[in-house]
């Protein structure tokens, strides 16, 4: 293990912190963070330019919370703004943000504040650690996914057409600041779809937080505490293995098959959010995890009972199956043939690198259509 | 200081090890360089799949030379192909090479050898970092300037328009091989530009380069030896400093007026090499050592004779002192008001971060013209 972390809670607030080799970073979870994020700039970046990332909701949402800062440590006045939506984290808008900052007077003596979901944490924290060879960046996620996700365990990237993430860097940002208010403006689907990375976590590390979410209205705002314990599996899991070379697979259970019918989704114009399209990679990947792992057949029934009651049955055609596998071999964890996956021994405990055919595959594809 | 370094000479072959953190590498100095390359090859990538980055010089001259990789492990048989010249350090090269690689079937089991001058060698070093969040890389230059410079040290990047590495990392190969027989097919001016950057060295860190170099015909190929030291000092300063907070300025000597000429000279469409333009750039910031620090005079006369018998002036205008100050502005070393200077006290010995006024740096220029 390279690092340690701590999960504290005081003054109202969790707060982890995450040390790697010489860094570290705080992941504070409150309801409101405002006060903290102030005192955290001020008393670490007193001299930065200060530049804000946010997308066109959370600036009509977000942004007027950030009022308080200072005009003239913001040089434009204004924010960068991207279009809503997974297509911003593409290489051209990389291109153009760092453009502006040019443009706008940025050096290494600048800070990005990354105010948004994950598109805005992958796409900023990618553009922060690239530009003049990287800036120091700090997260403030507004959505439930990016805070137990997305925005900490140091993964950047965008996307190359339908393939995701294939160009990123692993960097960590100052702190995150995950601030539940920030979640009162989030539609109700987005919420729900939030909820899915926080179950997986349960079911890969920690039983305990799967039982408590299946007792919860996935509609509501959660407790600060089991957005505290989401996040701290995951990074966890990622001071084990920060470089995604064995133990952080884990983090991608769900995700081999997610990820592609995330994509096929996208392709065929009815995109899902990206937890929905992960929970039903989720229901696939325990159905493989009863043939290759020993997870009981009941705790897939439980599994597939509670996600099919939650979120809408997505129709995958026979069709489709060539472009899903296709989309499964591109993504990065393969390095054999074969495709790579993690897979349940049982609810809370995971083990990576199971190796399936592309037929074994498919017979989850042919099970999920039929149920 | 993160790491450490050893020099060693053994089989007729310098050996450069480098520790930093967590990993270590190391920069072999030979005549010829590939039986060593195949021996790492095997003991350290025995199944990974190899891509070859060259550009269409390095095609016809050089990657011949690789023919003894098996073919099976070259999955498409050719290599990737940029075009010559500063212009493929580009995001849209990035972007096109790592959909090549997508479509060959890259994964994280590939690595990728980057055959070439610094070009290559940046811009592979940018793509093999960021390519699904990072794959191995190799550096083999082909040219003298990226032996001694661009392929150690840990800098990759590309240029947005005319501002040179806008966006890169710090991310270190797995090895670094400099062939002596690669620089027979050099043109001479190449193989005399490429001097500059060990002549810099030898002027911020130790003077004996220095007096080596001046009296050696830089037409010729240099010596395993001279190559040697001038790699030593820069991994040297590199290692106290890897991402640029401090010592590692040094290595910018020559360059806050120099890159400025250089995309001068690309903007009049009459390119200088890189080396020619810091040639320019040493002679100007020696003139700026004398005033700000304490370079005596007649040191700056033996660096501007010196430079000026090898090396044709560049015509500058007065016009031109505008866009060179704006180039020098946008350049990622500056944090404050001014401009950010690494100055020289007496040959092989330097100091950083001398903060100048734009009125002083024209008197730099003006003297140019004048002289």
């Amino acid at each position: 293990m390279l690092g340690f972390h701590k999960l504290e809670f005081q003054n109202l607030a969790f707060r982890l912190v995450i040390k790697i080799e010489s860094s570290s970073y705080s992941i504070v979870i409150s309801d409101d963070i405002f006060d903290k994020l102030s005192v955290f700039l001020e008393s670490h970046f007193p001299d930065h330019q200060i530049f804000i990332l946010v997308d066109e909701n959370t600036e009509k949402h977000c942004l007027p919370l950030l009022s308080w800062i200072e005009n003239e440590r913001l040089t434009s006045g204004d924010a960068l703004i991207v279009p809503v939506g997974e297509e911003s984290k593409s290489i051209d808008l990389l291109s153009g943000l760092a453009e502006s900052l040019i443009e706008l007077g940025a050096s290494r003596k600048s800070i990005i504040i990354n105010l948004g979901g994950g598109v805005v944490t992958d796409l900023g924290g990618f553009l922060a650690s690239t530009f003049k060879r990287g800036v120091p960046f700090i997260n403030v996620p507004t959505s439930l996914l990016a805070m137990v996700d997305a925005s900490s365990g140091g993964k950047t990237g965008v996307n190359l057409g339908i393939y995701k993430n294939q160009l990123g860097t692993f960097c960590f940002p100052e702190a995150v600041f995950c601030g539940l208010n920030l979640l009162e403006t989030l539609p109700k689907r987005e919420l729900k779809s939030g909820y899915v990375e926080a179950l997986k976590h349960g079911l890969i590390a920690n039983s305990q937080i799967w039982n408590s979410l299946i007792e919860i209205d996935l509609e509501q705002i959660p407790s600060k505490k089991i957005i505290a314990q989401s996040i701290e599996v995951k990074n966890r899991i990622t001071l084990i293995d920060p470089f995604e070379k064995g133990e952080r697979k884990k983090l991608n259970f769900g995700h081999t098959i997610g990820h592609a019918v995330e994509s096929l989704s996208h392709i065929n114009r009815e995109p899902l959010l990206h937890g929905e399209a992960i929970a039903i990679g989720i229901v696939m990947e325990s159905f493989l995890s009863v043939f290759h792992a020993k997870l009981p057949k009941q705790e897939l029934d439980e599994i597939r009972i509670f996600i099919f009651n939650q979120f809408d049955k997505y129709q995958i055609k026979k069709s489709d199956f060539e472009t899903l596998i296709e989309l499964m071999r591109s993504d990065k964890k393969n390095e054999n043939e074969g495709i790579n996956f993690t897979l349940l021994n049982e609810i809370g405990n995971s083990k990576i690198d199971f190796n399936l055919s592309e037929e074994e595959v498919t017979q989850a594809l042919e099970w999920y259509i039929t149920i």
